[in-house]
């Protein structure tokens, strides 16, 4: 839209703009989709407009339960306005049943409930192919210190029960999800606080019934229907009844 | 040597057979080296011999400075008496300087010293390749408590300290080392106990002035020398003075 605002960060699904204040970033939600450390990559027409409405749905809710996170306002179909953050270099994943990586390490089939949610730290770094690190790399390396590990942890369990619960009304099978996090400083001191996007690219989700899945997975294995499914969640959540629409517009 | 005595377990460097009386195990050091979880092996003659006086020395030691471990005594040139453990089915690696697969998963230097030691964890399981391990799947999966794992690490920092100043006394840097522990249960408490071996088979050494390796990183690498490297550790720590002809004899 406005293009010459400045571009403070380019990633794979989205993009950091400058904010209109101090403090703030505008949060740019891109269509391409990628996969395998980028070795799978695609553009997915319309899913940039779905997970920006996802996404503030979640956030939205998990700032009304007390989950402070970095999104203030949705500005328009694919971005939002958010706090600025100093982000955390870790990719934190929470599992409900064995899917994907853990069920590759350990041999568990995929589906299998776990004894308990399972929490997983990984390293955001694409050269190294975004390792599992444990909390002794992450403090020895200074990438987190032990209280940010435990408020990270804390808040991830948080969004866990209430993702669980959410998902679970409309019928979808919350298995596992990424979130990934920032301090906020005021003074001398940081506060860990919620940041990404939460959204079926960054989540699993399988109908409750049938199993099917409803997310980023779709992409990565070619199931096809990527975008439909997308859908389907936003709209057993309630929200973007105007989507079909908008995706047969195919607005940028 | 004693054919008929109960064969408990065959590992890929030791066997275990049952004891004289009950609570003992006979741990026998085998010539077999494997690396690459058994994609690579080869016989090591005189290697067991070594090993089982390396790893007498340094357990008793531990011993007298209260790190309580299985080593009773040693029966035999490749024979230790040791307690029967349960053991807990990990592999606990500290490590202070980058090397193996720490390296590649950070792509750090090897050779260049940590910010301080890291302990990491390992799931015994050739089947699965070994996998890294944290304290969430270590206590979502039963495989250790909370409390053990404190122990464990306390324990491997304390092994850690001793094995420095011990190698270091003699010239030798300790990279980093592998360990493995095991319940000794009285009544119904069960105490976490070191178990298996301290050897150049399970430490990376360095001399100090040269960073020759003097480990099983010769084995891995072929570097040749294996068993002459693995003779000039336990010369230095001024054991197996009568190696050289153990070695030559060939005895088994």
């Amino acid at each position: 839209m406005t293009t010459r605002r400045k571009k403070i960060f380019e990633g794979k699904g989205k993009i950091l703009y400058e904010g209109p204040e101090p403090g703030t970033l505008i949060q740019y939600f891109k269509d391409d989709a990628t996969a395998f450390n980028s070795q799978k990559k695609a553009v997915l027409e319309g899913k940039g407009v779905i997970n920006n409405r996802i996404s503030e749905y979640v956030m939205t809710r998990l700032n009304s339960i007390g989950v402070q996170n970095h999104f203030i306002r949705r500005l328009n179909l694919r971005e939002q306005l958010i706090r600025e953050l100093e982000i955390i270099p870790l990719e934190v994943v929470c599992r409900n049943v064995a899917a994907g990586s853990l069920s590759q390490r350990f041999g568990l089939p995929e589906g299998q409930a776990l004894p308990r949610s399972i929490i997983e730290f990984y390293l955001k770094d694409d050269k190294l192919g975004d390792p599992m690190v444990t909390e002794e790399h992450i403090t020895a390396f200074n990438w987190a210190s032990t209280q940010e590990i435990d408020d990270m942890m804390a808040l991830t369990l948080r969004v866990n029960d209430f993702l669980t619960g959410t998902f679970g009304a409309v019928g979808i099978t919350l298995v596992d999800f990424k979130v990934e996090f920032g301090r906020l400083w005021e003074n001398d001191f940081a506060r860990v606080i919620l940041a990404d996007e939460i959204s079926p690219d960054s989540c699993r989700l399988w109908d409750a019934q049938t199993n099917e899945k409803l997310d980023k997975d779709r992409f990565r294995r070619d199931l096809g229907d990527v975008i439909e499914s997308y859908t389907e969640v936003a709209r057993r959540l309630g929200i973007m009844k105007e989507m079909p629409t908008v995706i047969q517009g195919g607005l940028h």
